[in-house]
């Protein structure tokens, strides 16, 4: 909890409920008549409405990117390392957007919602939503706020994904992308991962079916599982010797399976918190997504193709520890916006954090990304000052 | 099934029950009064008992190593294409022994057999046994049989381990080691992906504290969990696109979470038939042997002061995308075997496969393994032509 608010934060936020009744269709075929988007913003959007940045969230992370609900709050918003007055993505000069995905389980219509047609919990009956589909419900929502083109759209990981899908499907609505730590697809080995997690919750007694709402229960082992699967894929092998080692609790071993070395009582805690924090049928939701994503099959698997009508200048950073979406991984986006004739800046950074490093405060990643940023506030004020003008 | 036994086969094998009385006690302080070891072996031993080849097994392999037990058997020994005349392990040369580790789950005592204490199933009740404990089981095999030294003992991964140990150990009792995708203890994301693993299995609600066996059932879905883990550990992100890529099973998505995916159905029956032929309670005590493996650690954290004694000659290999147990683990081993001024043969052998690799038929691999073992059946030769001459 922060004693008093830090200076360089966007402060006490309150997040706030859209709702929607323009029927979307979804990648699956199925509408949904009514959602509703729980969005955050920070900072003021300009008289030409030319400042405004959209961040697109990960598998776990939510509406709340910067600031503090409360001043009992014990930590800021997911992104907060750069989000806020003088930070990389600068509230005084953007007007910053923030949503939880639909399917999502933090007020966005999904799993843990009411179904306007039953006013019960949607629970599994809650469709399989796509990248394509968040990107569907974002553009609507930039409608709302009567954004036409996003100055930037940044995101890490499965927010990667979002990003790049804007630019290849809405080229004239973006003017700056930034996809960090992503992929422009999961390999066998980053759909397997998902896979146990997905196994892993569904074999849960307490699952049932996904309707353990309905049950007054959650799969709280399944999905605390799928966390530590997935932690240990987000921390490099580097990461994790310099955090744990092989540093026991205790002083002796105690020839059981309690959690004797760190990193078991480390990932057992993760496990509990995820848990308490995240529903499981939004969890099944958010990895099935991840698993689908693959622009380039649309294009006769041809990424070139896929990203050919993209107007957007690019920002590209990977780091070098990163084993989930490895530096290659962006690098094949690289490849694929020179081969499109685009303009791209790749930046591969060198950190030992490994896939976390994209939210952390790390310098070099930081200030790149500030200075690729300051360029962006810089044309928005422009084309501001133009508008204004004329 | 075989339709004919090839030629190079070690053919039809019978496993033996050895039963030991003289007690054993544990790395954990407990005592095994009696205790059974079921073994395999394979060629003849010798008049000087010279040529005696111990194999050592990993997580989940057991003593059959080679040949058939019928005609009926879907496939050989798990390292039959290692082992058998004019194979590496050439059985026209060597008497080559195999052993189920205490605490495994084929007929050596452990979890599944009766505890002769009570007549039933150890069960959870089996104490938790470390590489140490295995090697010194292994030396009273070896008292019996009649073996005073090894010429030589190999193992990989976890077998790699116990090959380490024997040297450190037992100086005198080993001429020749080979340490084959191992590593000199576990980092701290080997330790976090199994206690996945184990979390997984005391998770299922079969699992009732391992007392399993006395509710008829098993928890076959934790244990099916930890081997999905564990398979996409032993292939490397490279064999997994080789293999599967993002091949659907199906034309197009279904949008749900039935196995669309190749690598999602080949993970589900990897799951299912190894939870019908492993056991629990066994996987929890191999896993955690792995952790507590470190015999620095008994040597102010020092590799060379721990093999400092080592006798033997020593063959280290890895596999260049093995990212279990990488080539800079195998290379630790090798640096300390320099530093303490030991003889040794390092190979790091480039092959897509990961840490499977160790398992399979790869050329450079199979005939580096072959020359090093036709030099040590040379020697044994000469051994025991000079003991059939005195």
């Amino acid at each position: 909890m922060p004693e008093i608010i830090p200076e360089d934060s966007v402060g006490l936020v309150s997040p706030q409920t859209i709702p929607f009744s323009d029927p979307l269709t979804l990648s699956c075929g199925r509408t949904l008549d009514k959602y509703d988007l729980r969005v955050e913003t920070y900072g003021q959007l300009n008289e030409s409405f030319s400042n405004a940045v959209l961040i697109c969230h990960a598998l776990s992370g939510d509406h709340h990117a910067a600031g503090y609900h409360s001043m009992d709050d014990r930590k800021p918003g997911w992104w907060d390392s750069s989000i806020g007055p003088g930070k990389p993505i600068d509230t005084n000069h953007f007007f910053v957007v923030c949503l939880n995905n639909l399917g999502g389980c933090h007020g966005s219509s999904g799993p843990v919602e009411a179904n306007p047609e039953t006013g019960k919990p949607w629970g599994p009956d809650f469709p399989v939503v796509t990248v394509d589909d968040w990107v569907e419900s974002q553009v609507r929502l930039a409608d709302h706020l009567g954004i036409q083109q996003w100055a930037a759209i940044v995101g890490g990981s499965l927010g990667g994904m979002q990003v790049l899908e804007w630019t290849i499907r809405y080229p004239d609505r973006v003017r700056h992308a930034a996809v960090i730590a992503s992929a422009p697809k999961l390999s066998a080995q980053n759909i397997a991962f998902n896979e146990v997690a997905r196994q892993a919750i569904m074999s849960d007694s307490e699952f049932h079916g996904g309707r353990y709402q309905e049950k007054g229960t959650i799969p709280s082992k399944g999905i605390g599982l799928a966390r530590m699967v997935g932690h240990i894929t987000y921390l490099s092998d580097e990461a994790m010797k310099a955090k744990f080692g092989r540093e026991l609790k205790k002083e002796y071993l105690s020839f059981d399976y309690d959690a004797e070395f760190q990193v078991e009582s480390y990932l057992r805690y993760q496990a509990q918190e995820f848990s308490k924090r995240f529903d499981a049928n939004s969890y099944l939701l958010m990895t099935r997504a991840l698993d689908y994503y693959d622009p380039a099959s649309r294009y006769n698997h041809n990424l070139v193709e896929a990203l050919s009508e993209a107007k957007a200048r690019f920002l590209v950073i990977s780091f070098t520890t990163d084993w989930r979406f490895s530096p290659e991984r962006s690098e094949e986006i690289v490849d694929a916006l020179h081969a499109a004739r685009k303009e791209v800046t790749y930046l591969k950074v060198d950190a030992p954090q490994g896939h976390d490093a994209f939210l952390m405060d790390i310098p070099r990643y930081t200030s790149a990304l500030k200075a690729w940023m300051k360029h962006v506030a810089h044309e928005s004020q422009q084309i501001n000052e133009a508008g204004v003008q004329s």
